[in-house]
């Protein structure tokens, strides 16, 4: 679809935007707006960096996930290797350092999988997973903001969490979910 | 995990929390916290309704789709039908509502497909999604806020979509890949 068209299928009009918090992972703006009913209105907008995530799979077929806890749902969470990128950091690159740092790992063989919105109503936030194999070890460093465990299980289990609910993380749902389906498919 | 467990993963001290901003949608918080490493820092977490998917599929394996324009991302998209949980409203209860209100149908056979968190760095929304099958007309109305456009499609077209890079909410992704589990495994 080309960027014209895509537009003259916008129904809001914008009047005006301020940044009403920020911090130095969000900004929140809000937005006076004409809703596509034509009454005036706000929308808020959360702006964060964009997201990668990484399914980490050896010549065995284990994958890598990492366990953190979550502090907006007050959750422990397995997920895949997450993280975002720096402002024009190219999505695969922000990808190859987060394998490095999360989980000490580089990896020879790298596809994309999905490009993906997790919330597209609220967050501007663009989600890319990609597929990373052929894995060796390397040095890396986690942040100190995050405490991270990280482990290998077999795929199959990794999957298997998913079906039973133990793995909820939008990233990792995606990203394993489209394996499963790329390693049908050759 | 037992809750006492679960809470005993938790690394962060919360020292203080505050609503920095919000509307009739969002509520933005900010914690003063310990961070994992012991040092003083904050946390920004936004806090929105929880959502629910609906995969509608009729029984001649059409999925409805609808089209709308997601004001974050400035992006037309194609999701499945979506809406949201008021306060102490049961998913399914609030899958059967927007069934009705978006897409003017009715199922007669509901299953759940998957839970899931969207953005859990950032937001507390939790996702349900549902199959309904069985579907009957009745009559809906759509809100004032939103725009939106309701087409059935061949849900082997809705999986190409996805494949294509042309559906890329969360809930229409992890929806359509579940749903293709699903079918298969009967």
């Amino acid at each position: 679809m080309s960027s014209r068209k895509n537009k003259n299928l916008n129904p809001w009009k914008t009047k005006g935007q301020k940044i009403v918090y920020q911090n130095p992972w969000i900004k929140v703006r809000e937005d006076k707006v004409i809703r596509p009913d034509g009454k005036d209105g706000i929308y808020g907008v959360v702006q964060i960096a964009d997201g990668v995530g990484i399914v980490a799979l050896d010549d065995k077929h284990n994958v890598l996930l990492i366990g953190e806890w979550r502090y907006p749902i007050s959750k422990y969470l397995w997920s895949i290797i997450c993280g975002t990128c720096e402002p024009k950091e190219k999505p695969i690159q922000a990808a190859k350092k987060e394998l490095i740092e999360e989980a000490n790992m580089k990896a020879k063989k790298w596809s994309h999988l999905i490009t993906f919105h997790p919330s597209p109503g609220t967050l501007d936030e663009t989600a890319h997973i990609f597929l990373a194999r052929d894995l060796t070890k390397t040095q890396g460093k986690q942040e100190g903001t995050t405490k991270i465990k990280v482990r290998k299980i077999p795929f199959t289990k990794a999957l298997k969490m998913v079906e039973k609910g133990e793995i909820t993380d939008s990233y990792a749902v995606v990203g394993l979910l489209k394996t499963k389906d790329k390693l049908k498919n050759g």
